[in-house]
C-alpha cells in the first residue's frame, strides 16, 4: 500500500507514503541515485540504531556513506551543520552528490540546510521517520537553531522527493506520537471540521492502526502542500500554519529544547489560540489533550511574564508586537495582533480552566 | 556621473556605478529603507575605519545599527557568520529588516550568506568598496569558507541593489587594485578581444583615472550579468566565469587565504589556462603581469604535486578529474577535462617560461 502526493513548489516533487516506499530507490528514483557521484545518508543516531540496516537493505546496489548526527533537536546546531559539511568534503562530495536525510523533522531540517548550502546547493531526499515530520517534510523549510531562538537560521529549499515509510513509525515512543499528532490536529483545525472531529475521537493515540495513521498523514500533508503551493516563501497564507506556534515556540524556548516536544508545545499553544479565538471546541480539545497525556500542567509552571519575551521574538512578530494565528471557526484562520494585556488575561484564564479538565 | 545596469536574475535588481551613488538611499531606495523595521550595516573593519562616516552621512534620516566584521577574507568564517546572526537577533531584527553589506567581495559574500539565511531570508543591498567586488556583486553567489575549501558553504541569493561608489576605490592599496583588475581582465578574455587589448596596454594600474576605472567596471559587470542571466544556478555557461580559477583556488588553498590575493591568484591561473589553451596572447599577458607586479614567482614556489589535490577539490570537478575553462580564442571559452600528465607538463612549461619574461 503506497500513496503519492505531488507538491507543486518552485521545484516540484512527490511525497510517497506507505509500506516499502524505499523500493522506489530502484524504481522512480533510480536515475537520480545512479547519476550521483556520492550518496550520503545523514541519519539521526537513534533512528540509525533502530532502522539503518533496514534502509541500507534497499540501497544495496549503491555505494553509500553514512554520517550519524545527534538524535532529535540537538542536531540543529551550527556544530552539527559544520560537521556535516566536513563529512561531505572529506568524502569527496561534489555538486553532483546526493544527500538522504534519515530521521525526524530535526534531521530533515539540518540535513536540508546542509544540502541547500553545500557548494550552494545539492539535491536531497527526505526519509522521515516520525509522525511530526509529515509537517516539515513538505514546504522546503530548512533550519538550525540559534541560542537566541529556534529555527532562526535556514533557507527555503525543496527536496527531490519525500519517502515516508509507515512501518518505521511503529517504534516511535509515546511522546513522539503525541508530538506528531498535535501537528496533524493543527492541520485539521485550520482546514476541516469533520476531519477534526474524527481526530478528537481518538482516546489513545498509541492504538492507531497503520492504515489510520497513513490516512491522517496523507490529509495533513495535503493541507500543508496546498498552503505551501499558494505561498512558498511565507508572505501570506502560509503563516496560518503557525496556528498554535507563537506560544509553542515560546514554551520550547523557556523550557529548553528537548524538555517539551515540539508537538506537545503546539498542543498547548493551540489551546491558547483557541481560547483567544473564543473557539467552541476549546473544552473538547482540552479533554482530548488530557486523555492523550499532553502536558497541560506545564502551562501552570510558567508565568506570562516569563513567556512574554519569547513570544515577542516570534518570526511573525515585528516591532515587538504579539502576533497570533486565530480561528474565526474551524477551517478559517486569520492573523491577529494582540495587546499584551489581553494576551495576559487570556493566559491566566486558560491556566485556571485547566483545573477543571 | 552615475551609470545603471539591470541584472535580470530570478529576482531582478539594478547596479549603480559612479559618484555619489549613496544619494539613492533617499531616492530610488527610500521606500525600501523606510519600510524596514531595522537597518543593519555589516561593514569590513578596515573599510569602516576609512569610510563609515562617509556612508552614514547618506543615511542620516534612518536609524542604522552597525556591525564591523574582520577585514577581507578573514570574515568568511562560520564564526563571523554566527556573530552576524547573533547581532541581528540581539538588535531585534525580523524578516522586515534590511541589511547593507559595506566592504569588498568577502564582506558581500558573508553578509549575503547571512541575509539569505536569517529567518530564511531578508533583503540586502551590496555596497562594494573594491574593484574585485565588481565580480561578486553580480550573480547572487554568497559564501563562507571551510577549512577544506574556499566558498564551500553558501547560497544563491540576489541583493535588492548594488551601489558602487567609485570614489571609495581611491584609497585601495596596490595589491587590491591588482586583485580587482585581474577579474576585469578575465571578463575581457572570455568576451571581447578589443577590450582585452585596451586593458593589456595599461602599464601602471595605480594611475587609472576614475572615469577609466568606471568604464572597465561597467564592462566587466555587463559581461558577468549577461552570463548570470543566462545561467543563474551555474549549470552551464556560468562556469566560463571560472576561467583561471581552477589553479587560482588551488593557489589560495596552498598559500593560505590572505597570503596571495584572489585576483593575483586568478592572474596566475589565467596564465596557466592560456598556456593549456595555446592562446596567442600568453606572452603578452605575462609581460603585462610583470609590469603590474603580479606575483608570477609564486608559481615557482609550489610544485605540481603540492597543488594537485587542491585542484581536484574544485567545485567544477567531479570524481577527482581536473576540469578547466579554456579559450578557443578570446571571447570563446569552453570547459575541458585535462589529464594529470598533460596538466603537469603544462605547469612545468609555464614555470620555465617565467624566467624569460
Amino acid at each position: 500500500m503506497m500513496k503519492q502526493l505531488r507538491v507543486e513548489a518552485d521545484h516540484p516533487y512527490n511525497v510517497h507514503i506507505g509500506h516499502q516506499v524505499f523500493s522506489l530507490f530502484t524504481k522512480d528514483y533510480h536515475g537520480l541515485l545512479s547519476s550521483a557521484d556520492r550518496i550520503v545518508v545523514v541519519a539521526d543516531a537513534q533512528v540509525a540504531k533502530l532502522h539503518l540496516e533496514y534502509l541500507l537493505g534497499y540501497l544495496r546496489e549503491f555505494d553509500v556513506r553514512v554520517l550519524t548526527i545527534p538524535a532529535g533537536e540537538q542536531a540543529k546546531s551550527v556544530e552539527t551543520f559544520m560537521d556535516c559539511h566536513t563529512f561531505l568534503l572529506s568524502e569527496g562530495c561534489s555538486r553532483k552528490s546526493l544527500l538522504l536525510a534519515f530521521g525526524g523533522g530535526a534531521t530533515g531540517d539540518v540535513a536540508g540546510f546542509v544540502a541547500s548550502t553545500f557548494m550552494r546547493g545539492i539535491p536531497y531526499i527526505q526519509l522521515p521517520t516520525t509522525i511530526l515530520a509529515h509537517d516539515s517534510a513538505v514546504g522546503g523549510k530548512t533550519a538550525i537553531n540559534h541560542k537566541l531562538g529556534k529555527n532562526m537560521i535556514g533557507t527555503f529549499y525543496q527536496p527531490e522527493a519525500v519517502l515516508y515509510d509507515i512501518q518505521l513509525l511503529r517504534t516511535l515512543p509515546a511522546d513522539e506520537v503525541r508530538s506528531g499528532m498535535a501537528e496533524v490536529v493543527k492541520h485539521a483545525f485550520i482546514s476541516n471540521e469533520s476531519w477534526l472531529l474524527e481526530l478528537l475521537e481518538i482516546d489513545e493515540l498509541g492504538t492507531m492502526a497503520d492504515g489510520e495513521i497513513m490516512a491522517h498523514l496523507e490529509k495533513g500533508i495535503a493541507v500543508k502542500a496546498a498552503i505551501v503551493e499558494e505561498d512558498e516563501f511565507e508572505s501570506g497564507v502560509r503563516k496560518y500554519l503557525n496556528f498554535g506556534h507563537t506560544l509553542a515556540h515560546a514554551l520550547e524556548g523557556h523550557f529548553g529544547y528537548g524538555r517539551i516536544t515540539h508537538g506537545e508545545a503546539v498542543a498547548l499553544g493551540m489551546a491558547y489560540a483557541l481560547h483567544l479565538s473564543n473557539h467552541a471546541r476549546l473544552n473538547e480539545f482540552l479533554v482530548w489533550c488530557r486523555k492523550n497525556s499532553y502536558p497541560l500542567e506545564k502551562l501552570q509552571e510558567v508565568s506570562f511574564e516569563e513567556i512574554l519575551p519569547f513570544m515577542k521574538k516570534d518570526k511573525k512578530s515585528s516591532e515587538g508586537a504579539l502576533s497570533f494565528v486565530l480561528l474565526e471557526k474551524t477551517g478559517t484562520p486569520f492573523l491577529e495582533t494582540i495587546e499584551e494585556k489581553r494576551a495576559e488575561a487570556a493566559y491566566l484564564e486558560l491556566c485556571s480552566m485547566l483545573g477543571g479538565v
